[in-house]
């Protein structure tokens, strides 16, 4: 199978890297913007060949893979759907799913579309921190359109075990709503923690040396690539409100609590706290 | 100098075991209320001897460190006022200090006090858990009670150097509202989410197989030991409660500029977001 990546950053090359490493691709070509982020590419072992033209790229591919910003697979779009061939199947590795898969439903000239989204990444962005093991035992969501292609999905869900990664084949809507909760939010208030502290570090200039591991982890998305999260953010806006008014209702309880002085109370909810985060980790492992 | 440490769990065991491997006590002591932990203590090298009782166990001690959460500490100061030498200096490792401060300053039995806090710690409790290396490097904040003892202070500036952790002495009042922001609060957005996946997971079963790395990271401190944390949030309430609001506004800002697609402003917050992080954390490496 001859494997088309387009966008060769953290996740575009660590795919890359995975379908070489476990043979699951007989031949993969990255297009990229840039000729030196092609040619760290190969270097890096992700990709064979690197094309800056899409057209080109794509040209005798069986399977084409979308690995940009969200954003930037929505404009990119309409020009594949003139370029891609009857055959050729189409994932796209983006964060939120009903966007895209609504705008692939629009295109006529795209025929064997599904989505995908690996369970995957770090807060560093780029080719220098690409790495096969990314994936290894990630889970990978694949997402069918409303007229799903059987074949496609078949075809990938072999690709996505072949990489060593989890395949869950789940509705588009169901996907954006559970990541609204296990990725998006918990960006949301790592930025809202490393903004407070800003806040107050403006008048406090110890609060540096206080910062420890726990501030360090807490806030770690906070570090994430800015575009892929603001295009994140905009494309999965309802989902996420949603999510932004739980975590604000749960927060006012637990100022309550603080405030009232009710221990047995705040006790409890701690405690399920700390056991409903033991248990969906531990679901996760034996998933 | 002869050591006695109160409570020989996850943070009074490692500071046990960097003064022993440290050299900066000559003789170590531990209490506790369960012989096993003693033993166990003794076994992992982080007390030359253990006492089940506190008279005993503080009667020829230099130094003596109380390392309970912070509630136990306020209810063991009355007791340890008629037992302890005049000359005996106090410290506790408490991680609020306003609280103790001032429990303290109404104990006419304990002349040489000071407050203490290092800024380390893991999710996980108990001997077993306990490392010399958690205080490496760690700021550790020394804090005074108002009527100074400048000699003990002294005393302790130099052998918190001499454990290989970083001393700086602040104020009560300034400590308990920096580590609100860098401690407690992300304690309680890591809670946070814990409830709202929680919530989701009630009626959505795939959700564990979406917790990647993310999830995991910025729900960690939820697995801390929950009566620690109900103590700190208890006896820090003021200043969390103002955390807690920034906190509330900061989601609000965030939530206005999703739903209303406000996309250079939602990047630039997330930009000062990223930026922020990364200075406080530089300050802290350089401090």
């Amino acid at each position: 199978m001859r494997v088309t990546i387009i966008g060769v950053g953290l996740l575009g090359g660590s795919f890359g890297m995975a379908l070489r490493k476990s043979g699951a691709a007989d031949h993969v070509a990255g297009v990229d913007l840039d000729r030196a982020t092609l040619d760290r590419a190969i270097d890096r072992g992700a990709v064979d060949e690197g094309f800056l033209d899409l057209a080109e790229g794509v040209e005798r591919a069986d399977l084409v893979v979308l690995a940009t910003p969200v954003r930037a697979i929505l404009e990119m779009l309409p020009g594949l759907a003139s370029i891609l061939g009857a055959e050729t199947v189409l994932l796209d590795l983006g964060s939120t799913k009903e966007a895209i898969v609504s705008t692939v439903a629009s295109q006529a000239g795209i025929k064997r579309y599904v989505g995908g989204h690996p369970m995957a990444g770090t807060e560093h962005a780029g080719i220098e921190h690409a790495d096969a093991r990314l994936l290894q035992d990630a889970t990978f969501a694949l997402v069918p359109p409303p007229e799903v292609d059987e074949g496609a999905v078949d075809l990938l869900t072999d690709l996505v075990r072949g990489i060593g990664a989890c395949p869950v084949v789940i509705p588009a809507e169901r996907h954006d709503r559970i990541v609204s909760i296990t990725s998006h939010l918990p960006y949301l208030l790592s930025v809202v923690l490393a903004l407070a502290a800003e806040n107050m570090a403006r008048e406090e200039d110890r609060l540096g040396a206080f910062a420890a591991s726990g501030f360090r982890d807490t806030t770690r998305l906070a570090a994430s690539n800015v575009r892929v999260m603001a295009d994140i953010c905009l494309t999965n806006g309802r989902p996420l409100l949603r999510g932004i008014e739980d975590a604000r209702r749960l927060l006012d309880d637990l100022a309550a609590l603080i405030e009232e002085g009710r221990e047995s109370e705040l006790v409890r909810t701690l405690t399920t706290a700390k056991e409903s985060r033991a248990s969906l980790l531990e679901e996760r492992r034996t998933d």
